[in-house]
Formats: structure tokens, C-alpha cells, sequence
């Protein structure tokens, strides 16, 4: 058999369903999918296009990040260590009222080539011209999952919510027979989005089998409001409304009653867990180990890059393991393969792409990154899964491969052109920092 | 006047006390000392040896890791999320049963390769054969100071614990005159250490007039524990004794009663927050804006591997900074300078050493680091302290000088074999793992 690119030397990680790992590992591409994978002395070179040498390091899926707000990169270290309110109103929304179909395809171009240089192949994104995210991401070769942010109150894309459905079914049409780009709907949360909003986003959700993304529960006080107005917390407000469901993907969840749990398992809910962005914001701790014990499907997300500040999934890892930790004073929840696998096979099941990728098997797509391994922080090596989740950053990916194409290779990135990308949001941070801010 | 090193072209960030920021700054360097700095218009480069452009980046005082145990890099990723008890008794004790001077050498040679690498030019260290710590660091050209661990049962270095005063001794006389090694005497905790101990090693460093450097409540058990056993609590219990003195650098203070907190301050006891390490080990959260509330200096300190499992301190920044916002509900807390300082004039301070280092100031040592920011996850930049904190990560510094030399250019290690290093440290970790651990 012929192989477009194959993969040697490395420690290879497939994160399937048996934890199958290769001590010395190969993995076989044929166009957008891995075609075969195993021991690296089962694998011939003949009639090889390509062949990648991992030099030793790990071979694994690219990494999911199921909640940001790519574009957000544009406001990184703009405003931090304030109080919720001030940021938003003072910083936040005036910011935020600058942007256009532009600027947003800029910043989401920047986002997409820091998450490829660290590690991620796949995001989900929520923000306003979400078209221009999808074609950012298209540009760079990643996978996304995009959705135009809808709620009641006028947007800086679209105008009325009438438009905003407009929008929404026109990215579902423009973008459904694309490899790499899915579109979801996605009402921002249960305070700025109606009933009527929630129910008719959760329909054409269903409708077209796609994705519905939301914030839910992300403070004490979204809940306590909630309560105060509808008599149910934001969970049992959507569950009044049939608005869970398996495609249902549910971001923050900090503030879950055990009512709210039970419900989120029992439709089979999924889970955004984005611990750096609830820390620095003062949000709150999600009870994670409480989902997991639930049997809840949790995915990790950074959040957009203006609470947290970066989008580096490796380190997102490494505060989702330490936080519930010490938060639960149990040294032994969030295992580092429990982590791992939030950003892998439960991050794609989080997204309904599962199917296709998350794990490292023949018949999916072909989503791979290679960890440089040979570096002072990275020494010893007794177990590749701990140097994951406790010691490896962005920075140590070294390859990354997404639906079959090489995106970056040996640090450098082959789709975008990082100096033009900078300049640019460089340009548009001058005009934002030019505006009456604060 | 002729300088040895010029630095131009840089966000110049001074951290004295004024705060002082050069948008466009230099510094001048001569032999170990920094001799002037300001804006890089005022500054010729006629008569200097040596020009480091740093490119637009942010030139800073080089950071200090207040509290880790270097050599425990041999140890890294031996043994995560286990209960604290097994991971110490079944991992790490019978681990460390197998060091000798070598293999010390060897782990704090890595550790000295990885804390360069990453931006730490100094750093305060406790563990077992010390002197090879001294001279790993004084190889690798790097500032420490080192304490041999004293407690009541025997050591693997220098058995009894008569011998272990005697060690301490030969090392404060041995590295007496270093310029940049400083001996510190260091008991490892008031549980492992009886009243005599204590005493007599707070007299010999006061009698030398070097640090004291203790582990104190870095659990609630130990805490518990002090108060059956001693009715008091451990920094009570060190009070009683006369050992709190503002030569005293306390580590972890994790579990601090409000009286612990003002005993503190009255006695001007510094303390090194290690919260990746407290995070890990589920240990607690220590009450860093409290103390910082009552004027107790701060530093931060990564403890060592097999707790963290890195010694990156850009990244216990920003944990250090997310982690008490969220435990307090206050995003105001912990802000990005206050953070920075306790890795920069706070850590001298700590260390006793904040004549020498901490700041960029005419007169002190030149201890600094060059970031460079023209990446896209360090893009756009509206506030260099902001980055620093939030999404700088040791992989971003490019140069570093410590007392005047040049350690690190462009990312490439001058004092140190890094390939060598890592080669013999897998070795030990083969010996490590051969042996019957877990």
C-alpha cells in the first residue's frame, strides 16, 4: 500500500478507547485520514510520499480547545485585574464595538496561528462575524467549529436577532460541504437570550444534526438572578424549555447545583471546562470531578485571550489537573489521562466530531502532533502522559497535521504568514488603544 | 565611559522602586555590575565590547525561584496523582535513597539548564548534598543560594545530624567568597526538626548573617499535628523558640492562622508561595493576599519536579495570579505587577539579597533577561506587565546575563552541554526506574 506521509519514531499515543499506546509507533496517511498505525516495524517506506521522523518524541491527536473566542486575541492584556463589570462595560464592549468582518478575520488568523504552534488542531468558536472566523481558519488548515453569537439585543454584525437566524443558516448552507469547518448555533447564554430565541436555536440545531453551543452557570450570581426571575437555575431553565440534548455543548458550568448535574447527565449534555478564564475573571471553581463522576463528557477550553490571556491548551491541561486538586484536597481526581483525554477523544465527542477525530485510529481524519521531547524540562520521561498534562508547553510541538495536511513543521508554520498576521493586529490594537477606553 | 555590554532596543523594565519603564531603554554593563540605564537615545554604543540588540522586546531583571529542590528533575513524572503518603513513602523516599553527590550534580546541572532556559537566573535551594548543588550552579554560571536539609534522622550525605551542622559549616566557609553562590542553613521543617536543631541552626545564620530557610504549614495536618503535640501551631511553635527573625525565609505557609499571619509581619519572616506545588500535592491554598495585605514580602518559588512538575516560573506567575482571584472571588487581587515583583525585587528581598539583585539599577549586579515579544501568542502588546504575568512563557526569553555574563543568547545555553546533560540524567532515571519503587 502507498501512503501520502508516514510517521516514525516516536511514541505513539492514539488515545482510542484501550489507551492503545506504541512504544515505537508509525501512523500511515492517505489523503485527509490515517489509513493504518502501529508498530513502526510493521511499517515499510516504500512508496512513501513522506516521511516525518518524530525523533523520539510523542506522536498524538491534536489537541481540541471547545470554547474560545478567537478573535478576542485582538484584546490580549487590554484590560486585566479589574472588576467583571468594569471590564466588560469600560473595556470589553467598547472594544468590542470597533470590530468588523475585518479586524475579526485578523485576530481570528492570529488565534489560529498561536493554537497551531501550540498544539491545537480543532476549536470552537462563539463570537460576531463568524463567517470571517470560518474563513480564517479555512486559511490556516485548522478544523473549527464556528457559531454567530445570537442573542436579544442588537449585534455589530448582523442587527436584529431575525437577522442574526438569517446569518446562521446562511453560514449552515455557505459551509456544509466543507471538510474542516462546522457550523453551529449558538445563542450566548440564557440572561441575554429569550425563550423564544433559545427554543428556535435549539430547533434548527436539530434540524441540521449541527452542534448548539452556550454559556451556562459561569458565576454565583448568573444562577442567583436565574433563580430570582425564572424560579430555576439557568440549567433547569433550558431543561423547562427542552433545550437539552446530546448536541447540546454547555460552556463554564461553575456554578451547578446537584439538581443541575443530574439533569446535564441526563440528557447527555456536554461540558466546556475553561478553569484559567473562571480563575482570573474570580468566577468560580466548576465541579469537574463531580461531572466526571457523573459520567458527564467534559471538554477544556481556554476562553477567549482576553481572560486568560493565551491559548495554550498544554497549560489549560495543567491548571484543569492541579486546581480540582487542591480545590478538593485530593491529590488523586483529574489524573493526568483524565485531563488528556478532555482535550482528545472527549473534546471531540464534545463537538459531535468523534467520528472523525479525537483519537489516533484508522478510518479518521488525520489530525496529528508531534511533541519535541529532547529538552531540559522534558527530561527524564518515565511516562509520556504525565510529561503531557505536568511538564510540555505549546512550545514544544514541533509538527502539527491537520485533515491530512502538514500546517507546521518543526515549528515553522506552512499556511499563514505569521509577520504579515502580526503586523496587521498590531495595526487594528493601535486603533482599539486610539478609542476612549476605560 | 567603556562598557562591556550594551543592551538597546527593548521595553526597558527596571522594577526598582519607583517602577521606572524605558519605552526605548539600554543598559550598560561592566564586569558583574550594571553601571547606567536609561533611554537608549542617551546612550552611545562608541567604546562598547559588546552590543545585544533586543529587538524590541522586554529587557527585565532576571527572575528568582524563592523554593525548589533542583536536583528533583530526576524525579520528574516519576509519580503524579497518588495520595500524598504513597507518593512520598513508596516513590520519592525510596528514590532518594539512591542519590549520591553525582547523581545530585547531574539532576541540579538539568535543573540549572532548565531554569536558564526559562528566565530564572537565581535560585534558593534545599536538598540533600548540597555542594554539588554550589557547583552545579556555580558551572552553569547561575546566582543560588543552597542549604544542606537538616533533620533529626540520618542523612544520606552526612548521617547524623552532628555532621550535618559540620557540613553546613564547611560549605559557608568553602563558597565564603563566591560571587555567586550563598550558603544559607536550612532545617527542613519544625516536624522533622527537634527545639535543639532549630535553635542552633537559627545562631549559626545569624551568626554568619546568611538566610534561614524552614518548610512551615504547608499542610493543615501539620498544622493539626504541631497543635497536639506542641499546643501551638508551627510558626507559633518557631516563635516560641526565637527563630522568626527577618533572615528567615518560611516556605509553602499554607496553613496560617491569623496569628500566624501578624507574627509574621512583626518579625519581618519572608515567605515563598509555591502554589503549582500546593495545587498538585492538594496541600492547600496559601493566603498570599493576606499576607501581602499585613506587608509580609512574598516571593515565589516552583518547590521542585516531582510537585510541579517544571521550575518555569512565568508560569507559576500567572498561576500564582488566577489561583487567589478565584479563591478570594476578587478579580482585583493579585495583580499583574504585585505578581511580578514577587519574582523579581521581592524574591532579592526574600533571599536577603536585594542590595545585590531584584532590580535593574546602576551599582547592583546585572542579572537580566531579554524577552522576545514578536510572537504571535505575545501580539499585540498593550501592557509589557500584563504579558509578563498572563502569556509570557519561559520558552519566550531569548538572552540572559547573570553577574555580567552572558548565560543564554538567542535561545542557545553557553555555559552548559545541554545534550550531555540531558543523556546523563536519562541515565539515572534508567537506574531510578530499575529500582523497586511504587
Amino acid at each position: 500500500m502507498n501512503f501520502d506521509i508516514l510517521i516514525l519514531n516516536g511514541k505513539l499515543l492514539t488515545m482510542d478507547s484501550h489507551g492503545t499506546q506504541f512504544k515505537n509507533g508509525a501512523v500511515a496517511i492517505k489523503g485527509k485520514k490515517i489509513v493504518a498505525l502501529g508498530a513502526a516495524d510493521d511499517f515499510s517506506s516504500r512508496n512513501v510520499s513522506r516521511i516525518i521522523d518524530a525523533r523520539g518524541g510523542i506522536i498524538m491527536p491534536g489537541l481540541i480547545n471547545t470554547h474560545t473566542h478567537a478573535a478576542m486575541t485582538c484584546f490580549r492584556g487590554l484590560a486585566d485585574d479589574l472588576p467583571l463589570m468594569t471590564w466588560l462595560n469600560d473595556y470589553i464592549f467598547p472594544a468590542e464595538a470597533k470590530l468588523d468582518y475585518n479586524k475579526v478575520y485578523c485576530g481570528a488568523l492570529l488565534a489560529c496561528a498561536e493554537m497551531i504552534i501550540s498544539g491545537t488542531t480543532c476549536f470552537c468558536d462563539m463570537y460576531l462575524f463568524e463567517d470571517a472566523v470560518a474563513s480564517a481558519a479555512k486559511h490556516a488548515g485548522m478544523r473549527a467549529v464556528v457559531g454567530e453569537v445570537l442573542y436579544d439585543f442588537p449585534s455589530p454584525n448582523y442587527g436584529p436577532i431575525e437577522n442574526g437566524f438569517a446569518y446562521t443558516e446562511m453560514l449552515i448552507e455557505k459551509w456544509k460541504n466543507d471538510s474542516l469547518i462546522t457550523i453551529a448555533v449558538e445563542p450566548h447564554s440564557p440572561y441575554l437570550c429569550s425563550p423564544d430565541l433559545l427554543k428556535r436555536a435549539s430547533f434548527l440545531a436539530d434540524k441540521n444534526n449541527i452542534p448548539l453551543v452556550i454559556h451556562v452557570s459561569e458565576t454565583e450570581i448568573e444562577v442567583r438572578t436565574s433563580i430570582e426571575k425564572h424560579g430555576v437555575t439557568p440549567v433547569g431553565f433550558l431543561a423547562n424549555l427542552d433545550v437539552l440534548s446530546s448536541n447540546l455543548l454547555a460552556c463554564h458550568c461553575v456554578a451547578l447545583t446537584d439538581e443541575d448535574i443530574s439533569l446535564l447527565q441526563r440528557f447527555d449534555v456536554k461540558v466546556s471546562h475553561n478553569p484559567e478564564s473562571n480563575m482570573k475573571l474570580a468566577s468560580g471553581i466548576a465541579q469537574i470531578p463531580k461531572l466526571l463522576k457523573a459520567g458527564v463528557c467534559v471538554g477544556l477550553g481556554t476562553d477567549g485571550c482576553s481572560s486568560n490571556n493565551d491559548l495554550d491548551i498544554f497549560l489549560e491541561m495543567d491548571t484543569a489537573a492541579k486546581l480540582h486538586k487542591v480545590n478538593t484536597f485530593d491529590p488523586t481526581v483529574m489524573a493526568a489521562n483524565t485531563v488528556l483525554k478532555m482535550c482528545t477523544i472527549d473534546g471531540a465527542k464534545s463537538l459531535g466530531l468523534d467520528d472523525t477525530i479525537g483519537s489516533l485510529e484508522p478510518g479518521k481524519r488525520a489530525d496529528i502532533i508531534i511533541i519535541d521531547t529532547h529538552k531540559p524540562h522534558l527530561t527524564p520521561m518515565y511516562n509520556p502522559i504525565s510529561h503531557l498534562v505536568y511538564a510540555v508547553k505549546g512550545s514544544d510541538v514541533a509538527t502539527s497535521i491537520i485533515n491530512g495536511k502538514i500546517v507546521m513543521e518543526n515549528g515553522r508554520l506552512l499556511t499563514l504568514k505569521v509577520e504579515d498576521i502580526i503586523e496587521d493586529v498590531k495595526i487594528i490594537a493601535e486603533e482599539i488603544r486610539g478609542a476612549k477606553l476605560g
